[in-house]
């Protein structure tokens, strides 16, 4: 069934999604803030700063008045910045005229209030209309995408007919669309992934090679599902798309900025040029003090996300926060790994 | 306690694991049949066909008399090629003294008899003298040990006394040995991974990409896990280092033999030319026979194996064989990796 769709935020992320609802023939009222880029998307059907070189559908109408996109459509796709969404959320809601499911696409927790990306949108949402909250997370480099490469990733929800409905909306056969009911496992896997993937651009930055690297997301991944089932997710989710499959993709890639940055750390740039080298928020940053905080709190070993909390804030050098990792005595890896289930037990 | 240890074959992973017990003060009595590598060793230290520009220890002492090698010692490491592994161990069983460790440090499952190494050689071990059979597993390039970079491994035994005695032997700065009891889920996964580097070397020939890779290993990990735990193995042993580490290094490094196969063939090569172009074994070939024929017994739906059996011995282009991986029907991600543990609960 053809559907109307306002997708509000017009990166590369959001503009790849809004390709893949229009080869599924759905019509896609795209929200930007930024006049040029609706008039770019209107008038030339491209957005060259985001996605150079890719032509977008007819079916891609650019809208720089929110009211307008998302006023009579019932779903909505928020692929704005993790620092944007409070704030998109609340104007959201005071348009929409019926009860709609809001889609999104981030990936991170936020400081201080330690809250998931889903809890922020329940905590903002005012309209009298309710609202039914999915995320869409998985391995997914837009480009890719927008070359219709094979990608898959899952959708979760709190309500599995509104993760379905968005499963419908997206799969095609080149973008496949897993459920997974594990919402609290699919939040946390895409946000914790980004410290393993600084993590792992340290240690190449250092020169330490593919075994280092292998070993660190390894027992990374460990670690993260080790936090993750005491938060309340089920651990199997972490060997799934938006665990393992996200991992791999963010530590393996050139692309990704988390691994850049941590490149560079490992070189030995100290981090406030690495940040300003970047010129853009670098997630990974940012979760690590998050995740420092959440492991104090649900008082879970995390071995790797405190060496680099050590290194980010604390002055420790990486070639140090490394050597002293793996300088640990030996252990059992077994049972390393049955501390990972034992909640589930 | 400094020892002297035989370690059989000097190919490039025998002669890094060498240099690592040499790096610990153990002398190595360093056997091969070829009698120039046995002189170069010993009157150039260097072994330049398998680990060129690497200077050996002098503690690293070249036999080319098995007997003389093993018949004083209480450990002996097997580094020879699975094919050889039973006529070596028949021989050495007809030497030794007095009771040994053997270590093997191979990577399969034989074909027709579907024979896990460790089961193999207790088949053809037939001194008086009870031998105590040890697997060393995990994510390592020899390349990279040799550099003394970072490296991780598994150890996995009957008897834990033995490969906590492997794991003092082998463990230092740079190396970490980790102890797991599970030894059939360590040779497990340890010989299954080579086929899931074919398929992502192939999906990489044929251009797919990276989120077609993520998804490809993390499914991948799961098949594996699920024909692993059906045969004993438990199945938290494939989210560690000789399960989900050795699999990313193997798949995303152009140093894997396997993977550099599989990108042959995804960019339309025939078998038959990409095995005579590669000139030794591609141990994924093997061990994709095998599985396939372990994942009727056993009853276990092994997707990717099966498309990947289909491409080498049934005729399926790889790029049919991948676009029907994609298409399977919509399903949910969590039904399929609770399948994996259900064999646990």
């Amino acid at each position: 069934m053809k559907q109307t769709v306002a997708l509000l935020g017009a990166g590369s992320w959001g503009t790849a999604l809004a390709l893949v609802l229009a080869d599924n023939d759905h019509t896609v009222l795209l929200w930007s803030h930024r006049m040029d880029q609706v008039t770019e998307i209107n008038d030339y059907h491209s957005n060259e700063r985001y996605l150079p070189g890719v032509t977008l559908s007819s079916n891609i109408i650019g809208f720089d008045n929110m009211r307008a996109a998302v006023q009579d459509v019932e779903i909505i796709v928020l692929a704005v910045p993790t620092k944007a969404i409070r704030q998109v959320v609340q104007e959201v809601s005071a348009y929409v005229n019926s009860s709609v499911i809001l889609v999104h696409v981030s990936k991170g927790i936020e400081p201080d209030s330690l809250k998931r990306i889903t809890e922020m949108i329940e905590e903002e949402y005012t309209s009298s209309h309710p609202a039914h909250v999915v995320v869409l997370s998985g391995p997914s480099h837009a480009e890719e995408v927008v070359l219709r490469h094979p990608t898959t990733v899952t959708v979760s929800s709190k309500e599995m007919k509104a993760a379905e409905k968005v499963q419908d909306l997206f799969m095609n056969q080149s973008f496949r669309v897993y459920t997974n009911p594990d919402l609290i496992g699919v939040e946390i896997g895409g946000a914790l992934k980004n410290i393993i993937a600084l993590a792992a651009g340290i240690t190449d930055g250092l020169g330490y090679g593919d075994n280092a690297k292998a070993a660190l997301i390894t027992r990374g991944l460990a670690e993260i599902a080790r936090l993750g089932t005491r938060m309340g997710a089920n651990p199997l989710t972490f060997s799934g798309l938006t665990g393992i499959g996200d991992l791999i993709v963010t530590c393996t890639s050139v692309h990704s900025r988390n691994w850049r940055a941590g490149n560079m750390l490992g070189k030995g740039m100290p981090l406030e040029e690495v940040l300003s080298q970047m010129g853009m928020v670098v997630e990974g940053v940012r979760t690590t003090k998050a995740a420092h905080q959440l492991a104090k709190e649900y008082d879970v070993n995390m071995p790797i996300t405190n060496a680099l909390h050590s290194v980010l804030f604390e002055g420790v050098s990486a070639k140090e926060a490394v050597d002293a990792l793996m300088g640990r005595t030996k252990t059992s890896e077994l049972e390393d790994l049955v501390n990972l289930w034992s909640s589930k037990e």
